[in-house]
């Protein structure tokens, strides 16, 4: 049997342990790992693209585990009802080959996002940062309010959506959360929701190359956590604000980054860092107050496999090991597919 | 909610439809995608080795559908009691991105590599072949078996495994599917389980390069089907078989096959031909009844594909829309992953 957690179950975890707090896991689980950056085996994900959408699948593994996550990306599914991006995942033991938990990821990954920004803003931006723009109010922007509330004590959020019913929805669902002290402030543009920030996040759906951010947006000391760039022919900074002289901009992995991140508009040999190095120490994050960073982040396989390791522990110890499907076999005789036709119950184990 | 069958709904399927049955509509739906190659996105799988084994991701896509399978490769789990080989596979809507279907393929590959074996002895093996020696008598031998019997017409069953319980079991299992007319007989050798067949089938599980068939155990006009050479460092068959030189060699995606098949053991320039222009009439496959072909396989994301999108509308045709999981949300708003949190069931429907 598989562990299974499926989407009612991974909303009850969340009701149960509480989103801010299952996020606060999340960083250090997908900080470790990023600790431990070299002992993973890294590929770029593979892609198939087709004219309305992307389906992807990210593997990874540290040796000892190994997981994917199964990804989509169709910006025109909302208008039929649909989700934009669903996922979901699968942890194995490297040992074996067995997989050990199968995971909706639609709402992981909505996690394991804003676990990866609140991680990298913590590790760029100034200290004591309190006003966030939120620039893009979809399916995301609920979990990245709560990480920047919860770890980087945000308390200023400055709201802006081409869709003034997605903010909206965000106002609601954030209200209904009841984060301590924060104010929300709605913007008519994206540049008014920048004005005064001290970090800029954009989540946004567009599959195109877009101008979310103009360069004159961005003010000298900003940490700009800029998501919604993640696959070719999908970017939203203007490319000035990544040429600014006093612009550092930073990656999950870099070969992946050059070709989905917002870096694509730029020359192959633009200088960037990754994340793990300025958390483990060897390079530097931000210089002074006044450098403008940018962590551009495309989502990296590495994170999928943390939130999977952690979900799989937490599900455990919230009496999850009911909740179980019969992917494999378990037979009486290995050699024999024929020895064990009744062994197994088709049905969640309840 | 997404169409689920594990491990008791593909053995249920197996008594309800028979494993002839299903295996002679898997060989026409592989068939049928074999004849459109060219609309499909073919890559060579994605593997992580380690040094007991390998997972290997598995994607294809003929623009309509989108297909990968998982599968691991752990010869040494049999001695603790687990499968060497375990798989699971999604079928999902690449206008969408949605997951139709997720099923075990643990036993769907066994049937679909049996099918394929069909398929291209069909195509490549003399004319009323009626004996076939089976080396490698484990957990995949007896679909091979009931393929042949009831696709070829193969009538004698030569067993030979290194192990006799396996070649024990096979007889049993065999003896319990009542296949008309067959005759089995076991042998103390490959060699000797080789001789007078029409056609050899080779389904070893060793990970290394071993040698299961000596070149003298070949003679003119039989058909190889070599299914165990399938990774790199994994052959079966000493490469004299392969260079012999009334011997032509078929492979199914000749990248892969270069990288994973028993043609890894030749230079790259030796020449193959691929199954697909065969069964199109575009290249020969025998020419004549004295020469030697040889299906060199190692299992290609389109026959998984094929198998997938088969199972989807089998299951529904036999009542399956009953077993679904919640792998995907179902939302009131597809922009808002807080609007359906109590909206889909967590366990299989019933």
């Amino acid at each position: 049997m598989v562990d299974y957690i499926g989407v009612e179950r991974i909303q009850s975890l969340m009701s149960r342990v509480g989103v801010a707090r299952l996020l606060g896991g999340l960083v250090q689980e997908i900080e470790a790992d990023f600790l431990r950056w070299g002992e993973f085996e890294k590929s770029a994900r593979h892609a198939i693209h087709s004219a309305v959408g992307v389906i992807e699948l990210m593997p990874t593994s540290d040796g000892q585990l190994y997981a994917f996550k199964y990804v989509n990306g169709h910006p025109k599914n909302t208008a039929e009802g649909l989700l934009t991006v669903t996922a979901f995942g699968v942890l194995a033991d490297v040992n074996t080959g067995y997989p050990l938990l199968l995971s909706e990821m639609t709402y992981a990954t909505a996690l394991r996002t804003a676990a990866t920004s609140a991680l990298a803003a913590r590790a760029l931006a100034r200290p004591s940062c309190t006003s966030m723009a939120l620039i893009g109010n979809g399916a995301q922007s609920e979990f990245q309010a709560i990480a920047f509330h919860a770890l980087l004590g945000i308390r200023e959020l400055r709201l802006f959506d081409v869709d003034p019913r997605a903010t909206d929805k965000l106002a609601r669902n954030l209200a209904a959360q009841r984060l301590a002290d924060l104010r929300l402030v709605r913007c008519a543009s994206a540049a008014e929701a920048a004005r005064g920030a001290d970090i800029v996040t954009t989540v946004t759906a567009d599959k195109r190359n877009a101008v979310i951010l103009a360069a004159d947006s961005i003010a000298p000391g900003m940490h700009i956590n800029a998501l919604g760039g993640d696959c070719p022919g999908k970017t939203e900074l203007h490319a000035d604000i990544l040429r600014r002289s006093d612009a550092r901009v930073f990656v999950e992995f870099e070969p992946q980054a050059r070709i989905e991140g917002e870096i694509q508009q730029l020359e192959p040999a633009f200088a960037v860092t990754e994340l793990c190095e300025v958390l483990a120490g060897r390079a530097r994050g931000r210089t002074s107050r006044e450098d403008v960073t940018i962590f551009d982040s495309v989502g990296f396989a590495l994170e999928d496999f943390s939130t999977l390791r952690y979900l799989h522990r937490l599900n455990r110890e919230q009496g999850g090991a009911r909740h179980a499907i019969d992917l494999v076999p378990d037979l009486a005789d290995p050699k024999d597919l024929f020895s064990g036709r009744t062994a197994t119950p088709e049905r969640v184990r309840a």
